[in-house]
């Protein structure tokens, strides 16, 4: 039980370094949101293509912080080690 | 017991890592309402389109935060390995 | 009991490490505000609409670090483990 | 009390380490205030407004190092481990 | 069955620091969707090729997430070491 | 007594951990001084307004540097954990 | 077998180092695809051009990342030292 | 007496972790001198206002560099663990 | 025995270590991809000598990240210490 | 005298880490000494007014290099633990 | 052979940190590659001269690189500690 | 002798990382060299002007290096601690 | 011999922590290859001129890294420890 | 002979430590010399000074590296600790 007991703690250490990889997602996402914010300033009629723009780019951009996510609750749940 | 405890003690180590995190949407949030507000002060007739879009964007940000968060929780109180 | 004072001082680290994610936010808000100013500065009659916009911005970022908040106050004061 | 001198060694470096994350608020503070007196320099009429603006952001900035602070504090003084 | 523990408890470490990878796609992804939502906002009648382009260039960057999830995924259920 | 010295030297060491949170007050304030120097070259008559507006700025910053003051201090002279 | 489960032990983490190397292409491809987006935007009917050194480039980038996820493989199945 | 070298050393230590803060006011510092001699080049006019608002600027930058010095000499001359 | 295995662990670590050196090479490549995407969107008819020139340009880049692989090879597959 | 060892030890590291902090006054005078090359190449009659402000505002960033100098020696010569 | 087994993995570490140092040149290559291609695209004519600019200058900057590799290549192959 | 050894290689470590303090004034000072050579390509008749201004700032950034050569040295030649 | 071996462990380590200086140089003169490619695009009838500059300014830049391979060569080759 | 090690040791690691220290000046440098490279581009003429300028300045920023190589080599070679 010794041995069960390390590798469930290692795992939820390694869940939350998973969760670091989130920095890049959240950030550039947020950038995208700047910038998008910027354009419909500039240019308020295009706002509906504008913000589907944003939506996809960032949509694309959410799947890293979802493997992310996705490691961790598989380390938390359908942890194969234990 | 003993070997429950190092399970805990990681898992308040790993739910702290992981909000490390939210540095990333929370600096691209902020990012995002800069911007807005620079185009509102350009346009503020746009300041309905402009809100609405930061919000939009802002909100898919929010997600990897809101990740980071749900594995700290998970972490803390629905726990599997206890 | 040595068990458990592994687990409190582990949940004390950890409540530290969750506010380092605080400097994301903090960052951003600070970024946020700057522009804001600019703006006004640009732009005094649209004060209103610019600080609207710097607000509702501000309050969204700020969500990361209240989450940074939350974990680290469940982990000090409703800690499940102990 | 072996266990309980731990415990509060672990609070003391917590608490150190929740400081940290005022590097955020701090630099971002600092951000605004340079891009207020910059704003004043080019509008001195508008000096009110533009530090009203400032004033408001910062102070939602300020938040994050408050938490930082209140999470410190609770682990020096109010610290439900011991 | 001691050493069996050491090395799971080393593939949950080593697929939580795969996924730090993750940072630099998600963060380049995000810069994308920012330029992309800018370049329409100028050109909203170019909008369906700002928005292939992207796709195209997120879709080659979006490999070096799936390395590291391929990475972590192989690490925690295709471990040939267990 | 060995007890009582473990905390002791994490308290000193929380210290000086808590100081590094100096880094960010620090630069940010020494930013808004070069904006505010820039502001003034550019327009000296209105000198006044623009220092009043960097010491205000600067004063809020100030707070996040005395925080980690006022935390290092707590943890050398006032460490209920003794 | 103890000796064994260090090195299997050794090679998972190292795989997940390995994989840390994926940030730089990562973030390089990311800004290829920005940059052409806006290029697309700026010339629409050189989209095919733009596409093509594009994805040129960062077929070049992506070397690094598969060097990276090469030697995780290798580390993985094909260990020698095994 | 071995309780009380632990003590000591980890004062030194924290002392030194409590300079690593001076990072942050000297750069800022330089960054104002740099901007004033930049403003005085465009303005040498106004060369006397541009070192008052230099100087007290650097001066409310300086209460970090201060606090950390305030700190480490309070760890090493007036400590009241010893 | 034991000594093989620790050389063997270490070498599986290293090899780790040395493709985090790829990150370099990785945004390089990128940035160029980016910087010859935006000159064929403004002179499309030099694509030809913009691609050339880039692709010679990231093959000088990419041998930074081939030592890094040949490093890492070498430490796995000829490892002279085993 | 093996408890005196240590604190020796640790003063000898504590001075080298506060030496660090010289990377800040350090980088910064720089910037300032760069900007004033600039501004005297523009207006080289000014020259004595830059360089008298320049020498101003690096003798106070020269502050917090002198305080790791100071805490450094004080470890070192004037150390009150031995 | 324990101590030759320490060394042996040692230099195994030793090479991987040696190969990080590849960065440095990694990026500032392709930087160089994304500059001669914007240079290029402005003067398609002049192609020959900033390829050759591009390439002698990035040889200068390969020998760090190479450096690098030649410690790595000691380490394992020429090492003289064994 | 056992704790003389250990002051005596604390002493070695901790004047290896006082250089490291040495990145700030040698990256400043490039800095500096930089901005002149950009001056005296705008002015060149100013060129004494401009090396004077330069080695003026350069000799006061110098400072903080000659602070950790000293640190270093003491700790290596003066050490008071053996 | 088992402190002789602990002698060449640490020479191997601290060959690699030397290359890692090599970062600096490589970057610099990467920079300022781009630079020169760059001013040769523009100027293509200098390029003689801008070569020299480049080469003679990277030789000096240069040194930096050799001396961090003459560093890493002596801990190899000429390591008086032994 | 044992403590003797360790020193020996502990030298070769900081003389390790020590060479990080170059990554300031060689970027510096490198930075100086494209800055230069750029000047030369620009106003070919006046290349003997831009030259001459860019020489001393490098020089002065040259001694920081020299500094590091000066305490490694005598960490190396001069070791009075030995």
């Amino acid at each position: 039980m010794d041995g069960l007991s390390i590798i469930k703690a290692a795992s939820a250490i390694g869940a939350g370094l998973a969760m670091i990889g989130g920095i890049g997602p959240g950030l550039g996402q947020g950038y995208a949101a700047g910038k998008a914010s910027e354009a419909v300033g500039r240019q308020p009629e295009a706002q509906g293509d504008i913000i589907k723009t944003m939506l996809i780019g960032q949509a694309v951009g959410e799947t890293c912080g979802i493997y992310s996510l996705i490691v961790a609750l598989i380390l938390i749940f359908a942890n194969p080690f234990i």
